[in-house]
């Protein structure tokens, strides 16, 4: 399937009064080549191997394939995985849309991100006062990429 | 599980007239870094997903995560790979085991490998009279090298 998603920084914890479930993400990278990233992800009680490939210019589509496997499996590959990322997500319904909230948790602890599922780039959808900036397409905030630079080391000059 | 696999060059042809299965398999690496491989391949009717895990020291034992995908999705993410490696499998039962003969195709004819899969390094087994040198753990003969580097090219000076 194709995916028009975009992404926005999150400006406050209000979303947590309109969300309608919260599960635990655990997940790492066994690659993160832009053209075809593999996520190994443990979600509340399954497992889940997703492969994304390439993107457009402007960071709005990919395309994933998504497959099921055990959760004990999952467990062991994200043993083979360079970084582990934790994180909280909450579902978020907004008008007819639904928001997938990230709250990040350890080294990438203080970063929360939203994310917004679309049919195509033009379609129209409403913005939550809790809805920051746009970040679609930024590499920086790729999950694969927080693994490898977490938010808690940005601006750290070295 | 752990894999205790050793692997041969093949010094004749021979071993087509006590093979009892033939299959074409077409597979491609998402990615070839050796602690985390991520092959794709189309076997038969079948598509499948596999990650390798890191070797020990002499490369005899590998950690091996196989799962089963539809053959249409195992095409689209061979898609996605740099190179996609193509070969028939001839299964041959030697003793009481059973060799996995790969012939090479496309950028790698003229290859012909065995390998055998043994429940402990100090195992022993039948050596049939087709059986060349042993290569285990050269890293050259890796199928994810065989993509990247592949045998019609060994060799020549650059």
């Amino acid at each position: 399937m194709i995916e028009i998603e975009r992404k926005f920084l999150v400006s406050s914890l209000n979303f947590k009064n309109e969300a309608v479930s919260r599960t635990f993400i655990a997940q790492g990278f066994l690659t993160t080549e832009p053209e075809r990233t593999v996520r190994v992800r443990v979600k509340g009680e399954q497992g889940y191997l997703t492969v994304k490939g390439i993107s457009n210019v402007s960071g709005t589509s990919r395309r994933e394939w998504e497959f099921e496997i055990p959760k004990t499996e999952a467990m062991d590959l994200l043993g083979l995985c360079p970084s582990v990322l934790e994180k909280n997500r909450f579902e978020v319904p907004v008008g007819s849309h639904l928001y997938e909230v990230d709250e990040f948790l350890g080294a990438n602890a203080g970063l929360v991100l939203a994310e917004i599922e679309l049919e195509s780039e033009e379609e129209v959808f409403q913005r939550p006062n809790w809805l920051g900036k746009e970040v679609t397409g930024d590499v920086r905030y790729y999950n694969s990429q927080l693994s490898l630079s977490p938010y808690s080391e940005w601006g750290q000059t070295s």
